[in-house]
């Protein structure tokens, strides 16, 4: 019973996926006598939590509600009030949650021996879905930077775009809808001024229900992003990191400026991803073309790769994303999932420390 | 019921894949009252058929035994006397077969049309699982050409072997154990000088019950294979192709010798496959470098083709399976097998006239 009504509170916290940084998404379900009588997500930072947006929903003091929640509930002043508080003035019989929220000020309040004390029932109820979905929240919490997941499109020869670099479909329509998923349950999408003047890309989720604009950041040293590209419409807000040798002349309207030290002649992208964690955003999608792709997993930056690879063969004229060997040597977790005549290879270097790729026999 | 009893039959047939050219493998099972009472399945050319080896298991003259064959039974005196003679010796009362055989003596006669003349009922009871099994002896049957199955291991970067084309284990135990069953069930493995120069393979199946070891097939054109080569006491037997303006000095023993005429400076691949078809071969599995990857594809030679590939990146210097572009492009059939942490690509060239490949969108 309990991991059926997490796993709901699970599906409305999806929906709040990539709108809530610098919190995390939050989903409840409120249960009465084994039956679901509310189901409520977080919308974003600002705006009331998950507990707060369900308890709102019920008439007055129902006796022997069980609160299911996927994350540990607030038990401190920010923006909204606690819940904590919420959850008692309601009288609320059972809160059940699933992950134990890493945030300091959270551990040290306690939430359950807070909610013990007012007579309130409390069951931590690890499920593996639950702690996946919290796993960049939790690594933003620790290191103050965030989770990276890069995505690349090949063919069979490694190739990612045609001759001089000549924009090219690669992957299929399965892989498309898969990167608009992506996209939309990130916090922040980061490219690079090159990708956005060589190929123009819109950059937002077109996802069922429409398109949904996301932030963009962009890696522009030299500030030669093109003022009339089409990400400036498309876009929530774009972060444009810049040499700090190179001063914006003329700003845009929904543009942020950051000057960045620089790293052997690039900009320090450690920095970069950095200063994305400073701006509250987890979840960083990468979109960028092979330079960066090659510079980022080489800086260790990145803690997610996927790679389409679609059956064709662009030959050796053709860009490849591969200037060095043994990119993936030290991957030590890799699956593949099949989408249609396409696969995608998806890497996890967090768990590099686990073991050793066997990729020989 | 029928279903059940035809696919036990085909798991006999499997067992003489591969050894029974340029017969087809055959299997049978004999059942009565609802009951299997034997299998049996055809051991190879000039031994006695799957039926004649089933019906010699039985006690005499059993009432109501329904025969199930994979394929249809043979009608006509080859090496041994014809299965209809023993079925109606027997006094079988039903057969079932899944697949007509195509050789034209064996249609002319009409097995079923003799069956039940002598007042045996016969079904023909089709099933994919055994038109699959058969694919290659009826292209063969039709064509007079084999079955001609290529695999290749690359890496991420499209790459089959080292700097310098050093050997380099590319793909993994599942990968390797796939190879073995795919040696194990073909007929012939169709290989190059150069190959077994450079990597002085043993190319037998090495299998779960020992090491089993098959004819092979050189494409030699200058007659330059090591003596010492490996496969001399690996084969069963080397077919050696060689330029037809070479001559052999010192023929070895256990191999035989073709000359062949030439085109664009290579041997004739397609005369090579054809005599191969005359020499009763069905399934030819091939194990070549890149050079002869490409040709047998460029020159339509190939039906399937599988590519293992696996999660490394060689680097630009090492050598590439693909000198020109757009190798696949033709391919209306594919599909994907996760094995561990690699995948299969299988392309079905047979499949080319029912639609172009999709990979766009």
């Amino acid at each position: 019973m309990h991991e059926q009504f997490l796993l709901l509170a699970l599906e409305n916290a999806q929906l709040g996926r990539g709108v809530c940084a610098p919190n995390p998404s939050v989903g409840a379900v409120a249960v009465h006598n084994g039956k679901i009588i509310a189901q409520s997500w977080h919308r974003g930072a600002g705006t009331p939590h998950a507990e707060q947006l369900l308890l709102k929903q019920l008439p007055k003091n129902i006796p022997e509600i069980t609160l299911y929640v996927t994350l540990e509930p607030c038990n401190h002043w920010g923006k909204t009030p606690p819940c904590v508080d919420v959850i008692v003035d309601y009288g609320i019989q059972q809160v059940v949650y699933a992950y134990s929220d890493p945030n300091p000020v959270i551990v040290a309040n306690n939430t359950s021996r807070l909610l013990r004390e007012k007579g309130i029932s409390v069951l931590h109820y690890p499920l593996p879905a639950i702690d996946a979905f919290y796993q960049s929240y939790a690594h933003w919490t620790s290191t103050q930077t965030p989770w990276v997941t890069i995505k690349m499109a090949q063919s069979l020869d490694g190739k990612i775009a045609g001759v001089d670099g000549a924009r090219t479909e690669i992957s299929n329509a399965m892989c498309a809808d898969f990167t608009h998923q992506q996209r939309l349950q990130s916090d922040v999408i980061l490219t690079t001024a090159r990708t956005i003047n060589q190929d123009n890309p819109s950059l937002n989720a077109r996802v069922t229900g429409g398109d949904v604009a996301k932030p963009i950041a962009v890696i522009d040293p030299r500030l030669e992003m093109h003022r009339d590209a089409t990400v400036f419409n498309t876009s929530k807000h774009l972060h444009v990191y810049h040499d700090v040798r190179y001063k914006n002349p003329n700003p845009q309207e929904n543009c942020s400026y950051y000057p960045m030290p620089t790293v052997n002649g690039g900009l320090d992208l450690g920095a970069v991803i950095r200063h994305l964690g400073g701006l509250g955003y987890h979840d960083v999608w990468v979109e960028v073309g092979a330079t960066l792709f090659n510079a980022l997993h080489e800086a260790g930056l990145v803690n997610k790769t996927y790679l389409y690879v679609a059956p064709t063969v662009l030959g050796p004229k053709a860009l490849s994303a591969y200037p060095h060997a043994h990119l993936f040597e030290t991957a030590s977790h890799l699956s593949w999932q099949i989408m249609g005549d396409n696969v995608i290879a998806s890497f996890d270097w967090s768990k590099n420390q686990e073991g050793a790729l066997c990729s020989q026999d």
